[in-house]
């Protein structure tokens, strides 16, 4: 930081005047849900914004904390990184005082670390006066303009004095604090979160608070704010399933992509912190690939894909998204540009076009005529029209609700079948061996929980097609036909798999159920063997006394005739 | 197009007289069999191997249109965009006339697609200056040639004046016609298929074409021309199972991948139309991937993948396919490099190689040493000979032929057990929940159908085992060895799942019959209880009589006789 | 070779003295363990080793030539080129006798590999000058001193004059002999494999062979030396199912990965030969993807993945990966620079930090706090302090190893049910239709055998359940976890797949046993009826002698008694 930090010193002294006078807004195009849910002016300082924003991302009860379920599960040691605003604790084997160059100097030339640092010296934060002098022909010219944002943020917020400028966001500021002069290992250091990032990235980190304000589902299709990025650590965690469950450390698994609230460094990796990075679809691909969003490979086997992989590497990732096209020279869609996308402006918030959101269900396919999914399908309309006509996108809705609806009402016909086994009994084991899952987990034919959580019969064979069927196959129906994969909504992925396992559910419904019949008949068959044996010994007694004479014979006569009635009754 | 407009309209006027007088012959490499397909000499005028072209091109009789279960299905709108030259019918919304000029400052300046302009103005067609003034150093210079010959078709045709000259195909070229001055949304619009392409790329059109002329089976094995690109629609519609699925928006999955018969878009993606692209596997991959034929996963896992992933980057693609190792740097093969070869020569035909089809089938397996395979089988072995030895070739199609025959022996001899299931009656549902498919579906075990229609029983679970045997497994198997995928054809795919799905028919062939045959010792029980009841009925009563004397004696002793007898009779 | 021959001609006349003198040691970072296995003292002649070497690595005591299982499969074609060393013919038809130049010129100007040619023009190979005067500054300028060192290995082997430089590899040297003069196809001809390139890439060739060095497992956890790539083509050839398949074209893909130990191309593919080429994570991916071992879409898809695939076009491939960080940008990590270092040094050697070995097992599980282990893992920990701090590397661990632990014991439990029902032979045809694989395979339950031979009834369906689970969805858990994947171990792979194939197998369990028990029901019933009928005649006869007196009564009676016991002891 060099001779800027004298400069600090000096002007410390007039930050808390210079906050109190500072006037320049915080917001610009932060949705007005959030405005309004946090009580914030447009005209508000950055410092009020600020605020108000970390008071409710730090609130437990508006999703931040350990959730509902705190008392199931303990944190491991690796949750200090997921969540470190949480759970992280300093080092306790390092117990050296430094400042912010002799971070760099140590962690540069010795074994701890060089590779971070190397990362770091190749991004922006490293040199900020190099963006500073950038010209304004340089695609990365923006970054001059956000630099500056960021200072007005430091400034309000009274972290940099009026007329001080950065030059440098070495270890020491996110580690330990902004303008930090030196720090502790075991004391001091932390590991920084959103919240963290925000105090210079405000307008962003506001973006991706503000997703929790624009789902506000009609008919309560999804919890307030849900799904979202914002909200996806609260998902996480008070999802029964993962809170249940004994195997911690498989959990983490979950835990690792549901990190997108409390964490930035999921899409801008640590410590290049990218933007190029996360405008590439790789910057998703981590936690949106695999059997229940296959967004990655489903994009990369469309044509948009082929226009990706074909000529990607001769587009300018560093010009920002509203330039890509324009500027950039990209001439087809990527993830960023067309979720981070709401009419005509790009930002932080990824869910205002969201529709059928996680999974297709009913509650959403019934209600798609309602406005608030006919303004989401207008802006996604829009969307398209960057590169196709308005009746070119329009067409193509119809095969993507089309087709989504068709393997919905599939999936649903099975789970039908399903439910009927689950209540008459029949399903593999249910009466001899069925664990109940433990708490807070509830059992239920085919449900989530099966997913992760199995033992004895629970689940049987045929409930897990069905959670494959809707959590699998449908979704990848959903996503295949949303980005255009042709194979991935009708053949490799979605239809056919789907009613494969349709296919599964009802050749095992016929059979369970051809098996439980032919049991009874056993049954059946066994109690008229005990009575055969009964009347046979009655017969035998009958005959012996048969030729004494014919007064036992009105006994005989009527055990037959009870045996045979309810023999009758069994087979009806 | 600017100042060539003004010479185009002094040029229209010999137009007539040129075409008359207009000799230059039009064809190159189209093989021989489609000029005798199309009774068209090799001195033909462009213009006459055009028209000839387009005449089987929109032939219904010859796999245009909606083929021969057009009854059973309509076109959703999206098919407007999938074949235009059947289906589209212009915007109503917009009505405006414009010209060349107003098309592309309308849509470049407006929300409508300024990606597709973006896109053109990369493309060569937005600057054909620029290809005439190419340097003969420049790898792209060859296109000069191609615009030199496409402004001689177009002369041809009566489209361009004899000294005329294209300085660039615009929106309006394409889209409402070429040379057109002006259009009206509502009533000229038109979206370009194969046929409007082929005015100016003509050869190219022609080897397109050409597949369904080099198709020509020894035994039948495909219908004739078949699988090709070129008919590739019409394999689409006339196939039973895509006319009868009631789920037409899924359908349209299907669809999207065959309809490289009538767009060039496909490969060539808008607005761009890049030949490198194409060049590039990902130009393939939206169709050829995934669980029925996965090419792309095939190559890019084997060592030729590796090659392209390691060094591509670094190589000229702009370069035609007959430079690209010499001139453009290339040291693997791609898609492209091998399949457009044949006989050390490059075009649009895909499928002179062709030789175990979509398919591996014993009418295949039976015949490659009929000439007809031999002579394909030693155009591959060229191919391989332009970096590996003749000798190694050689020894690597005994791998492929080999393995192949290996597994379609194996699905035979499932197929078999099917078969006689279903003969035998006893599949899952058979006689009480097997509803026939829709016609023109057919009912049949195992049937390709299966994979996209499902009601009740129909298919049984065992059925799709044996459909992802032949159709996924067997397939994969064919495409892994032929792509020099180890894991491809041996283990992850190919040999290991079709063996496994082997497996699961077996174990389920055994477990119905010994279902069946426990039915019927139930009902040889139930048969017999009835009986004894009967006897025990007659007995009891005999019981009673007996007391009275003997003569009824013989009526009982023959009754357990004749239950005995059935019992026999049934053991057996 | 130009210039360089004339003088070597020369020069040859003193490589006898030269190599006497000659006194440079070979090694310098190989393992200790091999120097001792090899009995080769730290500053022994190029020569010793490397003889020492070639002596065990051609000892079929020592895993060399076709194994134990020799007798039992022959080699195809293709296998000539899998080990040349073993059964490579030159071609018989060609006889041409040529010399270097002659090789090159002529190769390149016909049909018959000009592909080859152009890649080696390509490679360092081809111009060894332009290596030998790079710049300092040049990031390939260590490239120079490999070629000094292999000039050391050819002087002290004799091949080489003392003063003597090599301009080139051409053709000739690898396939015919270093330095030679000419060479006759069909006699001369060879393919080169480990052996041929250790003549000059001699420490290279002594790390690869160092693995079988280094796997010295504590408990005879897997057989010494193994799993590593130096005995791979061992662990093919002697694993009884790849030697007792029948269909030994689909074998074949299992030799094509395991020829690392005879072949340097499988990494460095010909005839490049590219060192940045074997640095890219597709160099591994044709052998280390899919079902079994994924480790390639596991890293992909890992952050470390995001980051290779967002930032590595614009690293430097040709800095040898000790100066990846700090010369060439890199800023991620990639297969080769995280498995061939160890302790801060990199190699061929790239199984000096295995633990968990190809798949988890219960004799690794229990042992990880033995010191063989534990220092394993602090090996691995500093691998990943290059970039995360110790504290992180730690916590991963314990993911690492907790979740392998949790999947590993699911696995068990559902093994131990698969026995368990082999051991009272209820598996599906076990009695009718087992038949036995074929020699040296060995029955049993879920055994590896059944992944790729199957016959009848073997395997069952549960089996290949179970051989799925403990040798694809544990291992992918294994790799998933081990390379960062979050979905690759917790959903789309691991853990759920896995509990998901235990769900089947629990299903089927109680399926076989419930039909077990109805068939002895019914046997029960059977018995019992042809007990009533032998009942029912006998009271028939006794009714008939009823009335003639009570002198049989008795016989009656006994008989009903005796049948009831029977009844009830089959009932217990």
């Amino acid at each position: 930081m060099g001779s800027s930090r004298v400069f600090r010193i000096l002007s410390t002294l007039c930050i808390a005047l210079s906050v109190a006078l500072f006037s320049v807004p915080a917001v610009a195009d932060i949705p007005a849900e959030t405005l309004e849910a946090l009580g914030v002016s447009e005209h508000a300082a950055p410092k009020e914004l600020y605020d108000k924003l970390v008071e409710r991302y730090e609130d437990p009860k508006q999703g931040a904390g350990k959730g509902k379920y705190a008392d199931k599960w303990q944190p491991l040691a690796i949750d200090q990184y997921f969540n470190p605003n949480l759970f992280y604790q300093p080092p306790t084997s390092v117990t050296k005082t430094t400042d912010g160059a002799g971070c760099i100097t140590c962690h540069e030339d010795s074994d701890e670390t060089p590779g971070a640092v190397a990362a770091w010296r190749k991004s922006v934060h490293s040199n900020l006066t190099a963006i500073r002098n950038l010209p304004a022909s340089d695609p990365r010219f923006y970054k001059k303009e956000l630099l500056e944002k960021a200072e007005e943020n430091l400034r309000s917020l009274g972290k940099l004095g009026q007329h001080e400028q950065l030059t440098q966001v070495g270890c020491i500021d996110c580690h330990v604090g902004i303008g930090a002069k030196e720090g502790k290992h075991d004391k001091d250091l932390r590991m920084p979160d959103a919240k963290i990032c925000g105090t210079c990235h405000l307008q962003q980190f506001a973006e991706r608070e503000s997703e929790r304000d624009t789902m506000n589902w009609p008919h309560d299709q999804w919890p307030a704010g849900r799904p979202s990025h914002a909200l996806g650590y609260q998902a996480n965690v008070e999802l029964a399933t993962w809170a249940a469950m004994e195997e911690r450390e498989i959990a983490s698994g979950c835990t690792m992509c549901h990190i997108n609230a409390p964490k930035c460094d999921t899409c801008h990796t640590r410590h290049q912190f990218s933007a190029a990075e996360a405008r590439k679809p790789e910057a998703c691909a981590t936690c949106h690939n695999g059997v229940d969003h296959n967004e990655y490979e489903q994009f990369l086997l469309s044509k948009h894909g082929t226009v990706l992989k074909a000529h990607g590497d001769s587009w300018n990732w560093d010009v920002p998204l509203k330039d890509a096209i324009a500027k950039g020279g990209q001439t087809g869609p990527t993830c960023a540009y067309c979720h981070m996308e709401y009419e005509g402006k790009f930002g932080h918030n990824v869910v205002r076009k969201v529709r059928w959101a996680f999974n297709p269900t009913p509650a959403i396919a019934d209600n798609l005529d309602h406005e608030w999914f006919q303004k989401r399908k207008a802006a996604w309309v829009k969307t398209c029209t960057t590169c196709h006509s308005e009746k070119f996108a329009k067409a193509y809705f119809d095969i993507i609700d089309g087709s989504i609806k068709q393997g919905l009402s599939k999936e649903q016909e099975a789970k039908a079948v399903l439910d009927k086994l689950y209540e008459d009994g029949l399903l593999v084991g249910q009466k001899t061996n069925r664990p109940t899952p433990p708490e807070p987990m509830k059992d239920a034919p085919g449900g989530f929980f099966q997913l992760f959580w199995a033992k004895g019969n629970n689940p049987t064979a045929i409930e897990r097609d069905h959670a494959q069927m809707w959590e699998h196959d449908l979704i990848k129906l959903y996503k295949g036909v949303s980005h255009g994969s042709p194979g991935g909504y009708t053949y490799t992925e979605g239809w056919s798999p789907l009613i494969g396992d349709y296919a599964r559910i009802m050749d095992e419904n016929t059979k369970l159920r051809e098996m439980a019949a032919l049991q009874e008949r056993v049954d059946k068959l066994e109690a008229g063997a005990r009575q055969t044996l009964l009347n046979l010994d009655s017969t035998g007694k009958q005959a012996s006394v048969g030729g004494i004479g014919g007064g036992m014979l009105l006994f005989g006569g009527l055990a037959l005739w009870g045996w045979r009635r309810r023999n009758r009754e069994l087979e009806s």
